[in-house]
């Protein structure tokens, strides 16, 4: 296995669909405009998906859980048995990315990247795991360059996996107890921005606990700094098995071709390292919501990216992504089946 | 025909409903909190359903389509003549709200309460028509009493229509050239406020063409300032056909306990004069969307309204409600089907 594949560059943007998108937009049966900013993404997933009228038909949801080491800090309101609680509970259908993949009529894939104990076979978990949850990186690197390539690599196959399948739309989630700390820490590494203007409560710390959370991630930015020089370096030193995952799964989308729905503020971080590593990539990505994380701004403001929602969800597991969905469908929808003026013998705008 | 139905007052709401979905909420299998509105939404919607468990599986949406008087002034970017043609296009399907509820699997239904010409029978068309198009309001009041009677009941029919079909939620959508001018005054009459500060572009106007409407919308409430008494004679003296029937139909609404997904700018202001109507009506309404429309942010917040969505729209025909369908159905499927911590058994927070 190697890391040289992280190198190939994004696909690019089928330019002449995206113009003949544009122009269709401007003959449909509405004043130019009025649908906002529903126009504008059913434009921009035409120049994505290479074709003038795009569907979003076949979507796919990939969650990857992983365990933290960090989570011994005190930095998360859950215990870490949580995480393989919960990928029992996505097998199941019970949790919320279960109910939302089924309303959508989504494909809802789990991959196991590292839980602190391994479940064992679970229908729909895929199990591609870096280790039993990273080490804590407050004393060490989170992952060794092994488990790295493992983490990244089992993104790639999920992406590839979509990619083969015929998936239209790839959406990532992430579950692991205490990974808004290992986020954090990678977004500040990222961004050479300071954990406390960055530091949130994540699944609902108390002041106490964002204080505690701060100082774990000073000290894990103060012990790696030397060795984080680029995005996959970063994602070693402070990263989590899940979060390289989706980093991993946001590259092979964009050099396949694959567009991306981006979730919340660790599904974002993941995506600032992807665009980090391959500057073309963040051309494959659109920003679901904004995250009740307070970081998420500063990571979006970063991306130059507008989120499509901004409900003051905090869940992750793909979640957000999810919800939008049906905003994005309904806008291929209008895009590709309203009539245009002269189908419909409707008057143009007078001037 | 008289107007004493608008004194009904609005159906109460179910508070142990609601209280019994807010106790749900608590043991589902995320942070508390996490699903940011879409929890809040789902106990509301408890509370108008009266059951634990919502859901909105029937959602229809009616549009009322009417002319105005007023477009005489030279205050809308496209010729009178689309009013009809546009209600051809909804019920031949190629216009946005059509695309929208095939998709959704909403029912469409048309309700013509008084476009200049008669379009005759048409397929999912209604008609309740209350004259050839309003009287232009800079001269005289828009309608008769007599039409302001049969444009409020053309609204409370299909209300009751919806109800009698087992319709879970109600979207009231209009198409009318003119229509934001007549909204515009009704607005300025409602909150006692300036028209330069109300007055927007509506489908496309320039600066020249907004300067025309704010001097429009000015004279109109000179003329008839001292006969704007309460909201059904601002609706007489300066509203239209079709705002009238959206005010009677969100009335009706109330009156029956049927929730209400309010569109845009000109839906909005005829929810504002139902609840200045009836004033617990205002319990019943939920808001979808910010509009471009710049008047719109002000009735939101004259309605301590918190729009769920902000994409930019302005079209109207109940589109930007229909957008947001799909997230109240995910945020009921979410609250009726996720796993509890207990059923999952998923560990709760640590404190």
């Amino acid at each position: 296995m190697s890391l040289s594949w992280t190198d190939i560059p994004a696909a690019p943007i089928d330019h002449s669909a995206r113009d003949e998108a544009l122009r269709r937009q401007s003959c449909l049966t509405k004043p130019p405009g009025a649908l906002g900013r529903l126009e504008a993404l059913a434009v921009r997933l035409a120049g994505l998906q290479g074709r003038a009228r795009p569907s979003l038909t076949r979507v796919r949801i990939v969650v990857f859980a992983a365990d933290h080491g960090v989570a011994e800090e005190g930095v998360s309101a859950f215990p870490q048995a949580v995480t393989v609680e919960m990928v029992r509970n996505f097998s199941r259908g019970g949790a919320a990315i279960s109910v939302l993949a089924r309303h959508l009529n989504a494909e809802l894939e789990v991959v196991d990247v590292g839980t602190v104990r391994d479940p064992g076979p679970l229908p729909g978990v895929v199990s591609c795991r870096a280790g039993e949850g990273t080490a804590n990186f407050c004393r060490q690197p989170a992952m060794s360059a092994a488990q790295l390539e493992i983490a990244l690599a089992a993104g790639r196959a999920a992406a590839m996996r979509a990619q083969e399948a015929g998936v239209e739309l790839f959406v990532g989630g992430e579950m692991g107890i205490a990974n808004t700390t290992s986020a954090t820490a990678l977004a500040c590494a990222l961004l050479d921005e300071a954990p406390e203007r960055m530091v949130g409560p994540g699944t609902g710390l108390d002041a106490a606990g964002i204080a505690r959370k701060t100082e774990v991630v000073r000290r894990a930015l103060a012990l790696h700094r030397s060795a984080m020089v680029g995005p996959l370096d970063a994602l070693r030193c402070v990263g989590g098995f899940e979060i390289a995952a989706l980093t991993g799964a946001y590259l092979a989308c964009a050099q396949a071709g694959l567009p991306v729905l981006v979730d919340g503020f660790i599904a974002t971080v993941a995506a600032l390292a992807a665009v980090r590593q391959c500057r073309g990539a963040g051309e494959w990505f659109l920003y679901a919501h904004a995250s009740a994380e307070p970081g998420h701004a500063r990571l979006l403001q970063a991306l130059a990216a507008e989120p499509i929602l901004s409900l003051g969800m905090r869940l992750g597991e793909g979640s957000g992504a999810a919800v939008a969905v049906p905003l994005l469908r309904l806008a291929c929808a209008l895009h590709g089946e309203m009539a245009t003026f002269a189908e419909a013998g409707v008057s143009e705008k007078a001037q």
